[in-house]
């Protein structure tokens, strides 16, 4: 069966990352994929939250909102309900753990970097956008730094990026839509770094349970569109790509984990 | 003394109006007056809030927002802390009384325009900017009802839009940036309709009471630069701005109050 | 047309102001305008806002709120709801703004003063009456502070009181009751000196947008009600009045800001 | 030991209780108890909390609040902290429970009274003179409607009326103020009806448990201060006091329970 | 008339207190009246409130909860409601101030115990089954500091219990069961010391007031039921009880007072 | 290197289900694994969410609690917080798709079942336990709805059970207590059904990404701990087993999905 836009079944939504789209921000992207519309800025604060002070070590924490009309329909604003989602928790929560996964915490000092993901507009994949955004505007903050002087080198191990697969009817599908994923019967995000290894992986049958065979074949592909944002990370990111490992292999740098798990 | 940004004491930041930046709802803006950059979306429902059900009339209102960097320091987000704050909840409800002010609310039926505004940068005058950017979604949410015929003419009878006017140092200015703004001794924010008429007033001696002469002043350059705003509106909108007050002089049309005050 | 209480277009209502009426607050006055009564106590506390710490001067802050049968309608109390409205967030701020506009801060020392203002029965002008009291209170509080030898002067550098003015049918009126605020097209509260200067205007053209010749005449009426309610205050208070601005003329004292704005 | 008023053991300080001190509210008094000073009013709804809709009964409920400066230290208004303390919420709960001990909730149609008492100055006993002022209002309120012919007759079956009473050092005394109150080893607080039958009785060894003896002491003095607050309470309404329980000897009407508890 | 599970009048449910039924807490019990169950945990934390740092003396507090399914009927968590019920903290209130009566908090040092009572299964009596237990708890939290060498000997006067006494039809009953309880016209609670002094007396009239005769029959039957508490607690802490009271007395030992009043 | 409690590396904690331990609830289990005990009880309520309303379809869904002293240092109760964390929320939402995806809705006709599931001692895997608790629960309630006629055999069509999986050092384990999780690199949370189908997969590379190969050995040994779950459900439900599927093969019974995703 074809899909809604004519994608095949394993090709992404065109991708867009503009930089530097904020004037304050220490890192700032917009980043499309399709009809979906997010923009990131990564902030640099000279304080740690509390669990960790006085550890000599710093923070990478996400947030995460949506427009009241960046969907089709109206949504109240949770600042007018007075309280978050449990899926904002869920997304926030999410986006933290996937990017403090690649950084050296120990490298940073005491400073947290705050990922604001707000979603402009909508169209399915909101927070596998926000992570392959949040990707590119934590490497110009960490940047950033390096040009002040106050870091040496940026201190990311690898990559990472994200994406969502899904089984439709009965076709597994990378990419999904907005309509597409309403659709689902097995809606599935996966976060990866840049040498495949996977960091975080969220699969649900919502309609019904999906066997192991059904499961490969979404890794499969998963990987396929991940390899394909990662590319695209690094050509917007230019010569900044290069200062990624800091010449490091990665191999011994410890990184870190969520704590609030 | 010179402004920061060389211009004249009565001259505008470049103001930009861009239409049409969201897919779903039925009006849209990007609205950009120097730095600050809002976007503002008008959401027409079908139904209005408890205190005016079954009297056969409409509602419009307004909602302001900042992203948590749109500021130079990274603002906590107020779904975050779980309540609004004051300076919020003022804006609002300036933003709901300006537009409810030049709206035939009897001509709508029983429907409620939710004008959306959030802040995307700040760099001062960003309630004003929701004002004058608002009424342009609105009118394309009114134009979009005359399309699908469920309204006969756009329900508004006249432009409205606001800029802000104060005392630095010792000169009048137009139109303040946020330097110029935090450093005003007397800071006036003014709504005025197409015809000159003023729709609110809000003007404070921060730093020092101002005399009736100062206050004169102030109103003349207000007055200046909202008619080049509405003239900016005027352009923008195109052959739309001729279905404003449908073809009436607006003489008659009786208009509505904010019932909330 | 006659007012509902046979008043002429400029006549206040009859207001009395009484002193010392709560055993425990430095300052305190039951002021009633007409129907319209509010307790309004002063408290001095010797800690300043954690945005004022370590600067050397005080502040000064006022807070709102109505018994819940002060109108005619019984109001849910706003502890009950959780959370305080837009309206009385407004008021507050208006009240802090309005004091501090002749309160010479850096010589109060690291105090905060609270303006608590409770009304007591509300028939229009609720927060122009607080405002008129409060300054008699905050007055009382500062003597308080003169006669134990913590300050050497009152740091108010002039008198300063509020009241309302409004367009009812076609007349321009001062000091609106409540049923002449419901009917009103315009409504405008104005804060000025004893030397005639403005120190907060906050008009809005509710069923209509006005006129500058309608703004200038509110005005004048305005003008000539705060002269008459500043009189009443200085009878109020007596000999202490002499002491206010402490035989400066007031020129050259620097007063402070709302930097919550 | 001397009291620090000079009042014997069993003295009441000085009570006054002024009617009608609000014009909107169809019964309203003032009540001085010594320093502490209450208004309360009566206000009634034509409805009934959902737990009792369609049952052809009323209900009386009660609220309380301390003004800020209701005490030597300013309290932070519960409004600002967006939540009740239980100190609230219990006072409350037995203002409800006291009142509709003596009611008959069947003779009042789906209506709700509601008690709002507004702590204006506190010397201790708040809670107890909150009670005996509510009596009164509450008549007042029942009168209001026998006068618009909506009731036959005041369908309250008893007077009541509360004190407290309590060991302070070894003394037992009546009605304390905030001082005695606050050195109290056992504060205990009674409300009693018009023939001396106990409604609520609320003791609690605060310093030190107490025996039978005590307790039976205590007992003896409050229900002597309770039956000269009656009389006060039946001076101050006049006449209206021979309408209450309508000619009947209160013996078989049902009144009605706490169903909150 | 015979009771619903035919106990006589004057007779307690069957109680069964198990201890040690949690891995972590410093004290624990399962406490059970008949089929209300209670889960009470006793933690030691090294700190106090606020309001006493640096006041060399400890502090204890209750916290009381139901599961939902606790009773008949599904209650939402308080949770999910965002806020605690006037019911909940009135009964944590309780259980602070009975728990408190007995011990030496200048014995405790700088130390807060927390006593966490959550209802398993409710059928009346919970408030008073949660101070029985938590008791015993706080008695092995106690000896747990003995046994480390951080308190010479166990810093409580008495034991303390607590039962329920009511009226049901004419009837005067000891430890209502839920069922009984909703049908009481009269619903007295009272915490009691080992030498039979009261610490708490709450006594409500609710559907009817009482005589203080009957009050007296009570007090007669709720002093019968907590003497056999204690004898209960005394088998259940086998040798411990020999350590409370330390060989002293209790006479001359100041206990202490609840300071939230 | 030999695990804390000497279990193989692919060993469950002994695992007892206890059921009806409430008399109230039409479900009820204790589920206890190694030292992590929760009580689930499943409630039946006559009605569903607004938006299922008139679908003539059910809904299941859980809530997530933890006793304070669950865990080594006690918590602070979430209704004391006033809000839910993320984290109870994330699980709340897991438990209800979990259990939502093995039930025919459309059978239950417009009713809610709730799973409550409270954690009365936490040692590590409490959602999972949770899951498999209250599969075991959710048959009873249905079991209950059959025995009354209101049901003709049990909606289920399949057994559920959850475990969890880890990487610790350098070791595949399955079902992690508490230290192991803390130390764990990797930690995987899998959701099946009887016939090894994958419900819900959660894995997250806290301290390391890692690589397909190590998912797919965890996967096996999730496999082999859910088998054995299952198999204790079984056990405990004994006959009423049998009816689960109702002698369907539950090929094409439709169940539901997660529309608050």
């Amino acid at each position: 069966m074809p899909r809604i836009d004519n994608r095949n079944f394993d090709e992404l939504r065109p991708v867009k990352i503009t930089r530097n789209i904020n004037k304050f921000a220490e890192g700032s992207v917009l980043i499309e994929t399709g009809d979906t519309k997010v923009i990131v800025t990564a902030t640099i604060e000279d304080k740690v939250p509390p669990f960790l002070r006085g550890q000599n070590q710093g923070w990478v924490t996400g947030e995460y909102s949506m427009l009241p009309r960046a969907t089709e329909i109206r949504n109240v604003r949770e600042s007018m309900k007075g309280r978050i989602s449990g899926r904002t928790l869920e997304i926030q929560r999410l986006i933290g753990r996937a990017l403090r996964s690649v950084v050296d915490l120990s490298a940073i000092g005491e400073r947290t970097v705050w990922l604001d993901c707000d979603v402009i507009q909508a169209d399915g994949g909101t927070r596998t956008a926000s992570i392959t955004g949040a990707f590119v505007a934590l490497i110009d903050a960490f940047n950033y730094l390096c040009n002040k002087g106050e870091l040496e080198k940026i201190p990311v191990v690898d990559f990472i990026a994200a994406t969502s697969v899904g089984i439709v009817d009965d076709d597994i599908l990378l990419d999904l839509c907005f309509e597409e994923d309403s659709r689902a019967k097995v809606d599935m995000n996966v976060v990866m770094t840049g040498n495949g290894k996977i960091v975080e992986i969220q699969g649900t049958g919502e309609a019904s349970p999906f066997s192991r065979e059904e499961m490969d074949a979404m890794l499969v592909l998963a990987e396929k569109g991940i390899k394909e944002l990662i590319h695209i990370q690094r050509e917007c990111l230019g010569e900044i790509s290069d200062k990624i490992m800091g010449g490091s292999d990665g191999t011994d740098i410890k990184t870190n984990s969520d704590s609030d798990g």
